[in-house]
């Protein structure tokens, strides 16, 4: 099922500047009890996201509507929005007439095995991440760093890549942002030259500071990052995921992390496999 | 006119890669006399990034049919060649059984003004590439950060920006590479940590060594730049633009690039507008 600009279609023209270019945003949603958790905050990051770019960011009324269409009888799922510049001539410079497209898709909802909610085994990826503070944070289509460190593996062992910059600082998981408990702060990569500014990871920011944690964003280098006595992943769909291995280091998964995975399950996020 | 795998169509499948990711690659082909000028370097230079990538490259000889029967009946165009890794389910991975899509459109000739071939306006933008040595040079979808340098300025009189790379060197111009010469010298900036091994960047630097001129491929810094004795950028449609300005600065156009828009022009490029 998907909607181009409120119309069932399951195709784009050719001339969208999203397929040209990678010239727009997207958005994925967690679809539970038929409504989309942390609509709010998706709109928000979309919006900033959009003004990022300079992409007129489609109303919410509007959104919230079709989505509403998509999310009714899905039940549990995930909804993926793409806004894309829309449609142009040839060329990098944008038509100031372009019409905005927004794409909406509904997907089945990922049954991601318990033993994820227990801990996964993450690697350290080969491909880093560039430096952009321009394009830092959003959500935005040029993904090819992502696609080329999820090639770096195959397999169901290993759930997730860790990428660092071309500097060597870590950035975060490949579909995730990444969080370390480091003798009772809480440490997550700054976004301000490169990654993605996670809904999941802003939930969890203010869920550890509602406890009274010390939350810090800032530079993290690699081996800081494997000194950590807590490891954990987060994205919209899968919640947390604690580390229990990166490459050959071995964690525990430790109180904070626990705790903040409880936090989320009173909020209905999956704190463990089947759970909405 | 468009043709996708083949066939007259003029959309995509939503679930296109190239849409979700920017996952491909593209070639942009002047076409004169009903012919791809230089078909075989940007075939090799498809072929090099489709590798880099990890995208089976298609078939040459599909390419040329596919080719001849745009550019039969369009004269003088351009043709636009979009490979992508095709469709998949969300997710960045990509699904090893995917087909790549090919997609080529025809575009009208651009009539680039006369005055263009003695000399353009170009600006320094203040978007910077980003850095990363596994995407340097690949012509892929992921052009955000060309878009939004383009959007800096509006208008004629400036033609082209040069953009730096976030350490401040000179990278190229926004749909082009650029040039210096520099005592006898011809330099134009490294492509291995960003920016597009352009097909006409090669073709000039053949020439220039033909010509038993000195070429290097280097870092360069701005301010070096500007102190070069010409400077001029190139691209398949345009060939060679000479700087006559870059903000503020004045540059005369010099010998070595009078020299080398001589030799194009007898390769059947366009030296001034309206020639082939």
């Amino acid at each position: 099922m998907c909607l181009v600009n409120g119309e069932t279609q399951d195709h784009l023209p050719i001339q969208d500047r999203g397929l040209h270019y990678g010239d727009g945003l997207f958005e994925t949603m967690a679809v539970a009890g038929s409504k989309v958790r942390f609509l709010d905050k998706h709109f928000e990051r979309l919006e900033w996201g959009c003004a990022r770019l300079g992409i007129v960011a489609p109303g919410r009324d509007v959104l919230r509507s079709e989505i509403a269409s998509l999310s009714g009888a899905a039940g549990k799922a995930v909804i993926k929005l793409i806004v894309t510049r829309g449609a142009s001539k040839r060329g990098y410079r944008p038509d100031p007439m372009s019409e905005p497209t927004r794409i909406l898709t509904v997907h089945p909802w990922p049954e991601y095995p318990q033993r994820c909610y227990e801990g996964i085994d993450a690697r350290i990826c080969e491909t880093r991440s560039g430096i952009n503070p321009a394009l830092a944070g959003v959500k935005h289509l040029n993904r090819l760093e992502q696609v080329l460190a999820t090639r770096e593996w195959s397999g169901e062992r290993v759930r997730e890549g860790i990428m660092r910059d071309v500097n060597g600082r870590v950035v975060g998981g490949t579909m995730s942002n990444v969080f370390m408990c480091c003798t009772g702060e809480l440490v997550t990569p700054q976004i301000t030259e490169c990654g993605v500014r996670g809904v999941m990871r802003g939930v969890v920011i203010e869920l550890a500071r509602r406890r009274g944690i010390v939350v810090s964003e800032r530079r993290v280098e690699l081996e800081d990052m494997l000194q950590g006595d807590e490891i954990f992943f987060t994205n919209t769909l899968i919640g947390i995921w604690p580390a229990v291995r990166i490459d050959n280091e071995k964690f525990a998964v430790g109180p904070m992390t626990r705790a903040l995975m409880q936090d989320l399950a009173s909020l209905g996020v999956a704190a463990c496999a089947g759970r909405a």
